[in-house]
């Protein structure tokens, strides 16, 4: 697969992910609020009208609000009509495929600008009924009638992961502790408190004391979801909303000197159903789709500086740094629990919290992960910067995996 | 807007849309059925595994089915894994808009040869439920919640149309008549009698008969829906799936000396309620996507021979053919009322019965325009073959037209 033309992101923006401070909002006031800070991030201005078309990632605002046909919408509510406005829903990969559209449509000579992102407004209904809205990105005639939800699906890839590698929960832990340590650093986080704070505060309210990050998760107030998965290894249910501004390699530097390219891009899927894979202990829409992206961006996962991977559950970050080429196989875990996935490790995964403590408002979350590329390879993350970041990796995960996107980003 | 390269569409195929005879079947075997006849469409032979990317138009299989990531769905049971697969939702313009992304997606140079097509498994949800389902697609805080659902939305657009331009219902009752005499040519179409057929059957069964068409439709037997539109005026709730196997102009003659080239496209937003357009008696993204259309493919309206056009409502067929050009504002009625659309007037519109009488399982039916134009563009369109016709145009309106999509086909 190869372009006809570079793609770059020459702004981007997001809301904080949080599950009460959008209390009095709706989608669209989220998504609004996202653009408006991607079109004022962009370096030499940049008049929102430019914009040629609109791509908008949402997984089911028509469940959790009510609302369908929601690009039209945003289109409307961000005085871009009559631009042409597409919405893509691919389960929680909603948005890391927009943003491969809409690179596709500038490529193809359609547009030169386009606005992309993604958003979803969770929290309206419960959790017993977010779940279930939730589960209806997996199969609805041979999963969801036998009882799975989504924590259930990545508990049985655990189990069959420690199975096969010999693995134990303590590696699952490393990787929360680590993004919420992250997530502490980030101002866009749900979560920002490291998992110690969030122990002794806790520990308070139940007069219980704990000595370390282990110890507090493995005590009765980290109770179990789905067995191997306790609480802290599930990401929580967000509202947020994030988007990007794309531009092709053409006319990018006339709106900042600094554009980041998505040098390389790649799309897979996979089998609907967990029953029907060959193998439970990887993805392999993340390595098909992760060698689409290395090729055309024409590196290897060693030359990856910083990665965001989708770790909806602790368990499915370990199978991403294995699937993406970054450790081998069996080997995530105790790469997190070796700290060489941290922000001052060799290969920091999730500097800004992950799902994990970042949250996941899914339609909004793969152009979250391009946000979070975006400030890194330009040197403006802040307390979670990566030094000397050059080439970012975002890898996005729809359901169990029939849906995974991944992009290579660089200066 | 140019493209770097041209698109063809080499194959196409549809189930019959119904409402009972798919009662044994969900959208996924609708949408599977249909992609197996496009397959089989192609004069030289085709193997789907050609394919390289698949992407599917669905309005609301989430609130239908239960089932949301269709397009993960569709490439796990046609075998298509691991090709990349995209969920398109923008309404009863879902499939129009599919076409569009499939088509600048080759033109991207990122595939030579996709799948696209569209599907709905509507009749599983009583009429009243069916009808809240596609209320969602217009707005949950300003339409939805003082009443409104479709054919009201649609009734207002009439009411306007009738004050400003003298126009009677009489004329909408012309279009009726054309489109289930047209249906009634087409073995695809949901309803294949003509309205005397009708009127006979349904009068033996109440003791009435009628002397012609519009003594049946001005009858009891007709009742209003939301006046002034009556039962006749209103498309079906339909279960159906369409889908087209598009090829970049490169390799498009390796399948079929007869491919059809979509020599324009277009896509264009509206106001997302009614209440804040400036004109409820035309659709404005009609104007602006026919006119990227018209310009792209370097053609006027009135070299198109033979279109269809989005009828959900008999106003609606009315506007578009204004809106396209084919006939002034004011005369939409008019020219149905002489005959100057039928399949033997000067400009045929919708041959196939429209969505009035061919059905409208609304996330299939932009790609069963496409499938009726690369019909007719190639002389196989049977009984309903519009003698001759060489340029052939799809208009596909998502909601009240705050999506619209037109794309120009020709040799």
């Amino acid at each position: 697969m190869g372009l006809f033309r570079k793609v770059a992101v020459i702004g981007a923006g997001m809301t904080r992910f949080h599950n009460r401070i959008h209390s009095g909002k709706g989608g669209r006031d989220l998504f609004v609020e996202a653009v408006l800070e991607a079109v004022d991030s962009v370096d030499n201005g940049f008049d929102m009208r430019e914009a040629e078309a609109i791509f908008v990632g949402n997984y089911s605002s028509d469940c959790f609000e009510g609302q369908g046909h929601t690009a039209a919408l945003m289109a409307d509510w961000l005085g871009l009509n009559p631009r042409p406005s597409i919405r893509i829903e691919d389960a929680c990969a909603s948005s890391g495929v927009a943003i491969n559209m809409a690179a596709l449509a500038i490529a193809s000579g359609a547009y030169e600008v386009v606005i992309v992102g993604g958003f979803e407004k969770m929290t309206g209904k419960e959790t017993e009924e977010a779940t279930e809205i939730l589960a209806m990105a997996a199969d609805s005639l041979y999963e969801v009638p036998v009882g799975f939800t989504f924590p259930g699906l990545y508990a049985a890839m655990a189990t069959a992961y420690f199975d096969r590698y010999g693995s134990t929960w303590e590696e699952l832990a490393a990787i929360s502790i680590k993004n919420h340590r992250n997530g502490a650093l980030n101002e866009k986080a749900h979560f920002q408190s490291d998992i110690m704070e969030t122990a002794r505060r806790l520990g308070e309210r139940h007069n219980m004391t704990f000595r370390d990050e282990l110890d507090f998760l493995r005590s009765p107030l980290n109770p179990y979801v789905a067995y191997p998965l306790r609480l802290f290894d599930c990401c929580p249910i967000s509202d947020g909303a994030s988007a990007l501004i794309l531009a092709s390699g053409d006319v990018a530097r006339r709106y900042t000197d600094t554009p980041i390219y998505i040098h390389g891009l790649g799309q897979a899927s996979d089998t609907f159903s967990l029953h029907t894979r060959e193998e439970l202990t990887e993805l392999r829409a993340t390595r098909v789709a992760a060698s689409q992206a290395y090729k055309m961006a024409g590196v290897s996962p060693r030359d990856v500086d910083v990665a965001d991977v989708h770790d909806c559950f602790t368990i499915a970050e370990v199978l991403a740094t294995e699937d993406l080429g970054f450790f081998p196989k069996g080997q995530g875990g105790k790469a997190a629990v070796e700290g060489r996935t941290s922000i001052d490790g060799e290969r920091p995964v999730n500097p800004d919290g992950g799902l994990k403590a970042k949250g996941h408002p899914v339609g909004a979350t793969g152009a979250a992960m391009a946000y979070e590329m975006f400030k890194q390879l330009r040197g403006e993350a802040g307390r979670r910067q990566v030094e000397g970041a050059e080439v970012g990796l975002a890898h996005n995960v729809g359901a169990s995996g029939a849906t995974v996107t991944v992009q290579v980003f660089g200066r």
